[in-house]
């Protein structure tokens, strides 16, 4: 089984036939940044559009077992999922809504300060807002999973402990590895695997060591130091592949409509695009390449079969169901 | 079973428990009017609070499934529609959003000329529109039922022949027994019903022969002779129960945001509110009325069983669902 828990492509049949060459039962998909619940709804809109036009190749994910039914009809199942709360605007009501849609992960924060937390790129942290705590209450009640991969530390703690069910940085690395302000430190990946929560690789590649440089080998030993640390049963892939996205969206995503200045994010002003991908990692097709590195560094059957999907999939049975289901 | 096609309370605790009383397994309720779809949204929202309050009275339904759900277990079953599609705005994709969110019956127009169809109160009826037949193609594939209630003639036959699946008139009698402009012909009542569909049988007074003085004998022997001519199988309770709301709902109803002067419906200057409704059919609890009423004209144990709710079930087995699950 083979799950990526995170991806942001510019989706086409091409990107659907690589899924599957790649052997992905399940991939989840950001459908937000800055959208409000207007715009995002026109988002589920176009991938209800996809879902009509290539059947053979993809289906909607709503829980555990439709990855189950995806890999028994050859398909990949979706799952969908915001980088920021903007979808749910001050609503709390909307948050049971967008679950029923289909939403299944929410980042309460993408980069910056929000209505629930604070994001990473803030000069100070101020932990979960009085919203935040209500709005993680009712992900927790109806089954939709507290995301920090861009939230800073404190509210990556705090998420963690307050959340009555396991949170996820669905996208993110180790900082002591690659010290990107977005990469994890030790704490705060200890919080959120202490409650029983889940982290998921980048392959981008502002959080890798070396960047587009970094090889397999030093990505596969960060992963077997990670899981020395924190137990493998905790770790999946969430690649963050944007593959065949113009440089445009990743204006749009650092810069949304909160600032009329430009905002390079992770990158520059001598490189402010999408970088390139690295070479063994370029896109769906790729999976097997992690699945040899991760050989290659010495995980044994059932570890590299729990990161490269079983995990994450374990984490859905008990995560996107209402908590009255449990 | 007993099932109420349609109602549009002013909700409370206590209504819910009338409905236990009344032994109704499922009740399709209005949620909006002239809502556009971020209104409507917040509709959908205000049920899910009540479905979290009143879990032992009442639940969300989605399939027939959940009637026997709601039956096995004491409660209610709710269903939602749309008196207009208003909800939809000028997006056919949001008929599959709205499908998704629990909608299951969709007016093509209220009273007036919508972007669909023609409404029974205009001067000129010219049938499906260009974005009706195609949003009713859609409402064919995703298992949103097409609801001519409060449609003028000539669009519902042409919505009854071009639908591929049946359609239903949730609320309203026949025009030969009371002929109030909204109330159907029998050519109208023929084309819905010989293409499968099904027609509700309205308690609102303004639908009744002699209104709030309509007795049940003569209510039941208007069901008795449309059960002749149409075949008892295709007939069934759409009750319009109105209960407990402030005469500026019944104001909001007829008006609207679009038009700025006054209009009565099918009421009038003297009586603008609300009728009061027959002594034998107060509420919810007075189903039982109806089923002796039934009974007392002559008909049998099956037919009084598909009337009270056995043919909307059967109805909803069929249309509830996308035509590819068919």
């Amino acid at each position: 089984m083979r799950i990526d828990n995170l991806q942001y492509a510019n989706w086409s049949e091409k990107i659907f036939r690589q899924m599957r060459e790649g052997g992905l039962d399940a991939v989840h998909v950001t459908i937000a940044y800055h959208e409000n619940f207007r715009e995002t709804v026109l988002n589920f809109e176009r991938w209800n559009r996809w879902f009509e036009q290539y059947p053979e190749l993809i289906m909607a994910g709503y829980e555990a077992s439709d990855v189950d039914k995806a890999k028994e009809t050859g398909r990949t199942a979706i799952f969908f999922g915001f980088q920021n709360p903007s979808p749910i605007e001050d609503d709390i009501g909307l948050v049971e809504i967008v679950h029923r849609l289909g939403a299944r992960f929410m980042q309460l924060t993408y980069n910056n300060q929000s209505l629930l937390a604070t994001g990473c790129y803030e000069a100070e942290d101020t932990g979960l807002t009085r919203m935040g705590k209500q709005v993680v209450k009712e992900m927790n009640r109806v089954g939709l999973v507290v995301d920090m991969s861009h939230s800073a530390d404190r509210s990556t703690i705090e998420a963690a402990d307050f959340s009555e069910r396991p949170i996820a940085i669905t996208h993110a690395n180790p900082h002591a590895w690659a010290p990107a302000l977005r990469n994890k430190k030790d704490d705060v990946i200890r919080a959120v695997v202490e409650n029983g929560g889940m982290m998921g690789f980048s392959l981008y590649p502002h959080h890798l060591k070396d960047k587009s440089n970094c090889t397999l080998e030093g990505f596969c030993t960060m992963i077997a130091q990670t899981a020395e640390k924190f137990g493998a049963e905790h770790l999946g892939i969430g690649s963050d592949l944007c593959q065949d996205q113009p440089d445009s969206v990743v204006e749009w995503m650092r810069v949304g409509r909160w600032t009329k200045e430009i905002d390079y994010g992770e990158g520059s002003a001598a490189a402010p695009g999408f970088p390139n991908m690295p070479e063994w990692f370029r896109d769906n097709r790729d999976f097997g390449n992690l699945e040899n590195g991760l050989r290659n560094v010495g995980f044994n059957d059932d570890e590299i079969a729990g990161i490269m999907g079983c995990n994450w999939y374990r984490f859905y049975q008990n995560n996107f169901c209402a908590a009255s289901a449990l």
